[in-house]
């Protein structure tokens, strides 16, 4: 799919590996019965990064968040390499931490670092305890297969019901050196608004103090992945990771000064195109929905509202139908929980075939049905809202609800 | 379906008609194409009614709401009637209480009584304007039918995607006097706890001080029609209503003694019967879910954490692939908006096919998938959480989410 980009950054190959002093690694070690499948991924710096993470807020957290939160704060934010496997959340089981740990001394031992050094994850089935073999067995011929060209590899291996690898990169100038930025992600259920909301993986040779990379993260993620919803289920095991080397010989950013917007944007922009590729991926997705909310009194107004639109299963089900049911926008709008004004609102649907509106001042006006539902026929719908009542706008992204999300759903586990 | 009943009350016939002095009567008065569905249904009683209503929380509200609830105020809470069509929800309609109250003088003109002694309300597509001509042309004849039988007209008028009709009733005894009290309903999509969330119309010939009535309609709501979810979407048109005519020369109830107590308990049970069968009957439904939620420390507790698991699309997945997918319920325990301790938390699986532990302090147990796939394989199936913190509990009810329902709501207009 089309990646949107800005004047100053330009779209680059690599993943995670686009940056400097990063190499990756991917391979089956037969938690996938699937020999074809990869599902133990693994990403290592050649220095220690500094590393900000944030995570999922659902009570019941994967045993891989909770020790990854332990080794961070052990070491100030300070990390080397990256383990994750797939087909397993390692997540209510006994001994679940004691799994997690050993995920750590092992890559830590393969790579000849220390075990808080490492940031461990996992994702599949919750609930079933994690055999380790498989994993100790695998490790080391992981990490002697570490190289940039294997981010691939590594981005197949988180990969669950996903129907293609996430992976986007920029590279942008930050005082006169070239800086990139690159990550990969995994969808596609169990994905809804609140904090992290999936795993996700990024690496920058950009050097930042951690403090300031933790602000950055926690920005971003607030207008990205916390404003994506596939089917409202927030996962217990999600992350999102920024890890950053500092080897791209560009000024060290301390304070909030230009340098720093410049990789707040870069930032923006990678976790910003991963969102669109989970939306447009949502589990049974065929269609990419995005719904722009404007002229809102505040952004927490239009977040919320743009949100509540992309959640609407009414809704996500009219557009697998192509029907211009927009009452189940009004519907949607009107359960959000914040304050607006009804009768200021207009609503209008957007495509490459073209821009109807179908509501002004709250009330529908007549349009062409057969304009309209050519416009839904297109792969990426836009939902555009103006409140009419200030200035802050927000985006939000989700797809449609379809036959194959229920056929996904309705057997996960075999 | 089976009705749930309790020693002291006992189910009749008649829905609305069951109470004394009420009649009714539904027709096809052509919003439905189909001239064999009926579209518009009457409620009618002998006397004044002292009459309560909760309406929806949606900020984009029906016109026939905002009409009833002004009707309501403008009498202190006295009515004889009601008016009600399905197909169109008379909602985001720039003339939509000019038609409501068309409706309710219509209506009164028929049955020679007040305007504002009308309850009226619509459902259906929101933002079509209602055409008032096919109203205005039949509302004598519904009038002229008016009868103790034809509480089967109503029930089928107010259908919507609805396969079957929602009526139940129940006699008690008050002071030595018998009273019924009768209720139909509407299902089945965009159904969402949050205040009202279906068209609800409650008869009784009980007498009852109307706040009184007022109270034990919202408190019943709260553990009724608020722990029912179909879909998320709490939508723009929901009341439930309650009219006492008295009739039953039972003594009147004017504060909060035995009787009120009798009374409330025979309101819960039509109210939950009613719920049950709307979620047996949610879009797409092949089960109807249970979730039981106990050993909470307070029951705001237990009926968040019971609907959050009634609500989450995967776990709903997972009931209709009749997979024993419990992680699903962690994790939507997980990420509801209240505390409690996940290492207590024991869930259950149980049907008329048995019963089966899946979990005990927060971690999965052995146990047979075999046994667990027959239990799923039931009709009605029951989540049962204990939480080991309390005694307070609650009930959530709702469905399993299955390819009809993105068939029936992908072209819901048409």
């Amino acid at each position: 799919m089309e990646i949107i980009l800005e004047a100053g950054y330009t779209s680059i190959e690599g993943g995670v590996c686009a940056a400097k002093g990063f190499t990756a690694n991917g391979l089956n070690c037969g938690l996938n019965p699937d020999p074809n499948k990869n599902d133990l991924g693994m990403i290592y710096s050649e220095t220690v990064c500094d590393t900000a993470a944030v995570y999922t807020q659902n009570k019941v957290k994967g045993a891989p968040i909770l020790v990854t939160k332990q080794n961070l704060d052990a070491t100030g934010g300070k990390a080397r390499a990256v383990i994750v496997n797939s087909k397993n959340a390692n997540t209510c089981n006994r001994d679940g931490e004691e799994k997690a740990k050993q995920m750590c001394s092992l890559t830590a031992k393969a790579l000849g670092i220390e075990a808080n050094e490492v940031v461990v994850a996992s994702t599949g089935v919750i609930g079933q305890i994690l055999p380790i073999e498989p994993i100790r067995d695998h490790v080391e011929e992981l990490a002697k297969g570490l190289s940039a060209e294997n981010h691939i590899e590594a981005a197949t291996a988180i990969m669950t019901t996903d129907t293609f690898k996430k992976e986007t990169a920029v590279s942008f100038s930050l005082g006169g050196k070239t800086v990139r930025l690159g990550g990969m992600a995994k969808g596609s259920g169990m994905i809804h608004p609140n904090m992290a909301t999936t795993l996700n993986f990024v690496t920058t040779d950009a050097a930042i103090d951690v403090n300031l990379l933790q602000k950055a993260l926690s920005e971003v993620v607030k207008v990205t992945y916390n404003c994506l919803s596939i089917d409202g289920d927030t996962s217990t095991n999600d992350m999102v990771c920024v890890m950053a080397n500092g080897l791209s010989d560009a000024p060290r950013i301390t304070e909030e000064n230009e340098d720093y917007k410049i990789f707040c944007r870069a930032l923006y922009l990678v976790l910003m195109n991963l969102t669109r590729m989970l939306a447009k991926d949502g589990e049974g997705a065929s269609k990419l929905l995005t719904c722009h909310c404007k002229g809102a009194k505040d952004q927490e107004t239009a977040i919320t509202l743009a949100k509540s639109v992309i959640g609407s299963a009414l809704f996500k089900c009219a557009v697998f139908g192509e029907d211009a049911n927009w009452g189940r926008i009004l519907c949607a709008l009107g359960y959000a929980p914040v304050d607006f004004d009804v009768d200021r609102v207009e609503v209008a649907f957007a495509s490459v075939n073209g821009r109807v509106l179908v509501c002004k001042d709250g009330f529908g006006v007549e349009f062409s049905e057969e304009e309209a539902a050519k416009i839904l026929s297109a792969d990426e719908i836009c939902v555009d809202i103006d409140l009419h009542q200030g200035d802050a706008d927000a985006k939000a992204w989700g797809c449609d609800l379809t036959y194959d999300y229920v056929k996904i759903n309705g057997d996960y586990r075999s």
